[in-house]
């Protein structure tokens, strides 16, 4: 027996009919005598449709409120999935996030979790054996008592003391790369958490940043799977695996690849300014005002100079943050100085992850040769010890992905 | 300065032009100094859908976690109205059922208030002119922290202690009669608490029974009036009148009138209990498994039998309990004895409805003969103090309606 939390997002619960599914999903697991806690985000849609009317009313609206309105979807979602369970025989009941209570800071719209009382949950696991179904993305301010909610996507409840987490989402687990890109992308079994938060952060949807992290420093087990399997099928796929991707500690990962996968974002800037004096400071007064923007820098590079008196600088940042960032430089262009600022929008960001890189030399080099082959021309480079990211023009990105996928022998 | 509750029902909170329509008139009652809270309903459609969604959940299902899911409707509406007002510069904040809190007893689905917290809202009236936005319609049940909700169109919140309460609705008010059957129908300046009682039981659908009953035990006047109205005309209709209808005690109207409305029902069904002994234990054999059954009996006429032996007993139920209340009988008919049972559905209660009854004789036969003159047919007679009620064939419902709106002076 374990103690479960099992995770629904908006496609999974877009209709009664997939609620229904979820339960037999839920059931399965009831049946095998786990203690279970669900977690269910809105229907699909409603969530886009109050934020939509929030806007409506005021394009510059109180978060509190926003929070109070938004919450409501996933309150209808954990009522209607506890009559779904209950009209299945299971003992079920809805928790909204000011119920459990999931206490936040006050950063409304997107809440930090400050603590979770679980007491009663566990209790009524025991003595009732009741399936607590819980609004996902919801908690209560701690100081006001106000609805607050935990920014889009998430449904950060695994701070339950549980042993196992799986989220049921659209598709069936993590891949090597996009699948939609490169045909051959195979699903992993299991995904070292760290290189989960390199995946998360660059775009790949399945999981949120935050949950992923949570998980970690909590020592959660997250398992992702879709929630459009056959609930009753047997619990292994047609190799005789798992039905999805296993997060977990890399100690716990046996066969541990080198490049685990290749992940893209397309919402990558860059910014150049050519000329600009090598000496100390000049970092702070073109970083600076930036940060003092909220415009969030990613990868930075500096060229050695050739005569100790003038480099290049490049670095990127958010293509929303683009304009915004451009002219906050110029802004501050008679303290940094520089001969001239060039941008470019029309990049990506191709990254190759993977926690056996730390072990293994070389794993750079591979990855430079290939697209140097291929004719494909670098940017800017970073690195760090389980990621390697290389700004490319937008146009290649296809290519890139499929000549490292297939260059770190990720094809099936 | 006046302590006011503004209701607004649906139909005005639609959409987020209406929403703000709604504002403005919130705005002119800030602006006119009072301290204001205002109770909002679901967008009109919404909790229909919510409703329609637990029934597809499951036909019988949890009644808390039905209101879980129905007060979000209302949730929203107040988080909405609480944006639009601070965008117009009102300092305004939403208040859920269990954040006020709003105590109810454990009918969840139809819950009965317990008792209202409203110290916070008063310091915050005081403190901050701050303006209340009341989510309607639900409470929390004191025993086991659920939402609970009042029942369907109980936005009952007047239990606040205020001065006056302002029901906006998509009518202008409460009418001698139903406009679309009497065109000369007049809009009452003002209405007896016990005479909007009886209208409201006969589904004048402006107002609910109990929300009626609780203001005229709080002793708080009630003013019913168009959200459609533009909120900034002179707060006077065209003939230098409020633009509404004040509810109120019977002492403050001044111009009393013996009769002011005539209300219909169409929600009714006969039965006929045909040579019933007439001993003492009759009635109880009738009306004991109609209740236990809980069927709600509204009229009751026995007949003075001729011989001191047999005698017929006549009574309607709602249309809806109709065929259960017939077999209710038929089951019961040994103990009851008959000689026959007859059922009509197609039949409709007429009211007249005055406080100036209780001091004014021959009003009941004015409204017998008038009746007679027009060959429509009485097939039950049921009074009160301040009533008379007449059971006739539904298809004379408007020749009815309007002979007696026309012999009691009401047609403008």
């Amino acid at each position: 027996m374990a103690r479960l939390v099992m995770k629904f997002g908006g496609t999974s619960v877009a209709d009664i009919e997939r609620i229904r599914n979820v339960a037999r999903h839920v059931k399965r697991e009831v049946d095998a005598g786990h203690e279970v806690a669900v977690v269910v985000s809105a229907m699909s849609g409603k969530t886009n449709e109050l934020v939509a009317w929030c806007r409506e009313a005021s394009p510059m609206h109180d978060a509190r409120e926003y929070d109070a309105v938004v919450a409501s979807g996933e309150q209808v979602t954990s009522g209607l999935l506890a009559i779904v369970l209950q009209g299945m025989g299971i003992t079920a009941r809805s928790w909204q996030g000011w119920q459990l209570p999931l206490y936040t800071d006050g950063t409304h719209a997107s809440a930090r979790i400050k603590g979770l009382n679980g007491d009663e949950l566990i209790k009524r696991f025991k003595e009732r054996n009741e399936v607590a179904v819980i609004a996902g993305f919801q908690g209560i301010n701690q100081e006001t008592g106000r609805i607050s909610t935990l920014g889009r996507g998430g449904s950060d409840t695994s701070a339950v003391a549980v042993d196992r987490c799986d989220i049921y989402t659209d598709v069936d687990g993590v891949y090597t790369t996009d699948p939609r890109i490169v045909p051959k992308a195979q699903r992993l079994e299991a995904v070292a958490f760290e290189e989960m938060l390199e995946m998360a952060s660059l775009g790949a949807k399945v999981l949120q940043v935050r949950s992923v992290e949570l998980a970690m420093t909590q020592k959660v087990r997250l398992f992702v799977r879709s929630s459009f399997d056959a609930p009753d099928a047997p619990q292994v796929d047609n190799k005789g695996r798992p039905p999805g991707t296993l997060i977990c500690d890399e100690e716990e990962i046996v066969e541990n690849q080198i490049v685990t996968g290749i992940a893209f974002s397309k919402d990558e800037a860059q910014i150049a300014l050519r000329e600009v004096a090598d000496k100390p400071g000049v970092a702070a007064a073109i970083f600076g005002p930036l940060a003092e923007a909220h415009i969030n820098v990613d990868m930075i590079v500096q060229n050695v100079s050739a005569d100790g008196k003038k480099t290049d600088i490049t670095f990127t940042v958010p293509v929303a943050e683009f304009g915004k960032a451009k002219a906050t430089i110029e802004k501050a262009r008679g303290q940094i100085g520089f001969a001239s600022m060039e941008g470019y929008s029309d990049v990506v960001k191709v990254s190759v992850i993977g926690v056996g890189m730390r072990s293994h030399a070389g794993v750079a080099s591979t990855a430079f040769r290939a697209l140097a082959e291929k004719g494909i021309n670098i940017r800017v480079i970073s690195t760090s010890e389980i990621k390697i990211s290389i700004l490319i023009d937008a146009a290649y990105t296809e290519l890139a992905v499929r000549t490292l996928h297939s260059v770190y022998g990720l094809d099936g």
